[in-house]
């Protein structure tokens, strides 16, 4: 396989946690090629005495340039890094940067899967047991039902590739289970997911329904999947947060009792940790492109790169074509 | 004060949950009249050998019954419960059964403030200390931005009066902090919640936000604020079961520890537990009225009319009033 290409500058922690984890999925035999700054990654290979390929780039996006800025900033290290996947010389694109930004840049240089009107972020959700893929996690505020219905067959094809789930049901997030619930587009969404050929359409779903795993896939607009992934991650650390609190706070019973129980509570919040799956799949663009939390650390970039590097090797993106070229052809 | 109607017949666990916890609300000096089927009722408090006033109602909605039916069905439980509130027989209404027949029958009753043209769900969100203030929690699925601005003086006023916070902060969910950032909607409200005077505006939150208490109000649509407290209820109930579970899985030295520090982890469930706080006002309405939980039981009953019996004692509707003519008054 080709190597990944990795945005080595965008992130809160780059890119000292780029090198480490390029470094960490080499040894599970990922290669990885550095896009950055060449003095800088030279500087930060050398403290490791190691040796990555590196295509430099003299410009980083910060975080909070405007995104709009991709198409003037063809030397910025995700616009480069997306370029090699482009011209054939990377097999993903990963970055733990400015998330408009590497959707400006997936959009501008990979362009869009055919029958995709709107690219979606997916977000896998862990749960007690496998994971729930919520999209769009955040790349388009507004939608309108014909993009619910894409983000719907995207889904379903890789719940089915990645998830390796047959049949896996879809649900539409709402505020009730009866299909006249909800609002405007998820009304209108609703009948057009009854009609889709190809989805196994559960129906709506609420908030609850998220953690029960009742569906393999949640669709919503990237608003309210935004909301929901980012209310999911400030829930746990503050939940985790309260019940270290409550054990440490206890009398010396308590505090014996937490001395034992704390390697079962480390499990729970590990399987809870985004830095687990590392990045999120950008669905509906020609190629993949991955994106990672800005607080990345070097674990959480090598499980990036393992994330990007599976997808591939599943054939995602030609999963997605074809059934996206079967949702046209039905229409 | 007068007692407090309660719609002793909508619910999962009705009447006997609503006798429980009218009985254990007299307890603590708070006056109840039971609105519903009096043979039932009556049987109820003989089973107690207990007297509480009684109104009859030979109605009952049901959880699927469409709430437009709210204008035929006057003689129901939960619109004899707000007409008592209307004629000034009882101070507040409180109902555990059907939230959309509950707003139809408080609209249809009561009527609006001067200067509300959405009345909205308050949903108390429980924060390691204290509460954050979430509306709209579903009563509006789809808001234009003035209704918005409408929820943020009204969250305002409640988290003075009830939360006694001298200076609420109110934060507008959002997907990003800058005030360019969501979706239409956010982008407009952001512009008029700017220039809302009489309130002290922090400007955009994020999902994560919520339980960080960045702010005591947060102000969104009724479709993604009922999402996310749907969301936050599953997310705990989760994250808890999967701790529970880790601590009950492993060795005996877990099992020991887990004996010990039951009690603290017993404490971060109750402070979590909806059925804490009981009930969440419909604000915007000419009166008091209270939503809780279909599937509350007696404790969760008397906590909604200790909910209901603090807001009349605040002049919780009286502030609302006076914010909303000052709002009027500024446009």
């Amino acid at each position: 396989m080709k190597p990944i290409a990795l945005d080595a500058m965008g992130g809160d922690h780059m890119p000292q946690a780029a090198v480490q984890g390029a470094l960490q999925a080499a040894q599970q035999g990922i290669a990885v090629i550095l896009v950055g700054d060449e003095t800088a990654l030279k500087a930060e290979l050398a403290k490791h005495r190691a040796s990555i390929p590196i295509h430099h780039a003299p410009d980083t996006f910060g975080m909070h340039d405007p995104a709009s800025e991709v198409r003037k900033r063809k030397d910025s290290s995700i616009v480069l890094a997306m370029r090699l996947v482009k011209d054939g010389e990377a097999a993903a694109c990963v970055s733990m940067g400015h998330s408009g930004a590497t959707m400006a840049a997936a959009l501008l240089v990979l362009g869009r899967l055919k029958g995709v009107e709107r690219p979606a972020i997916l977000a896998n959700i862990p749960l007690p047991s496998g994971f729930v893929a919520l999209l769009d996690a955040g790349a388009n505020a507004d939608c309108r039902p014909a993009h619910l219905q894409q983000f719907a067959v995207m889904g379903a094809a890789y719940a089915r590739v990645v998830y390796g789930k047959a049949e896996p049901l879809v649900g539409l997030m709402s505020i009730g289970e009866e299909e006249g619930k909800g609002n405007e587009l998820t009304r209108e969404a609703h009948q057009l997911l009854k009609a889709t050929p190809g989805i196994n359409f559960y129906g709506n779903v609420e908030g609850r329904d998220l953690f029960q795993g009742t569906t393999d896939v949640v669709v919503t607009d990237g608003f309210t999947g935004n909301v929901m992934l980012k209310l999911a991650e400030g829930e746990a650390r503050m939940l985790l947060g309260l019940i270290r609190a409550a054990l440490s706070r206890g009398g010396l019973v308590t505090k014996l009792g937490a001395a034992l129980v704390r390697p079962a509570i480390r499990s729970v919040a590990r399987k809870l940790d985004p830095a687990e799956y590392g990045a999120q799949p950008l669905l509906g663009v020609a190629g993949y492109a991955f994106i990672g939390h800005g607080s990345s650390e070097a674990k959480a970039v090598a499980s990036a790169l393992r994330t990007a590097h599976q997808a591939v090797e599943t054939g995602l993106v030609e999963a997605l074509s074809t059934d996206l070229a079967a949702l046209l052809a039905s229409a």
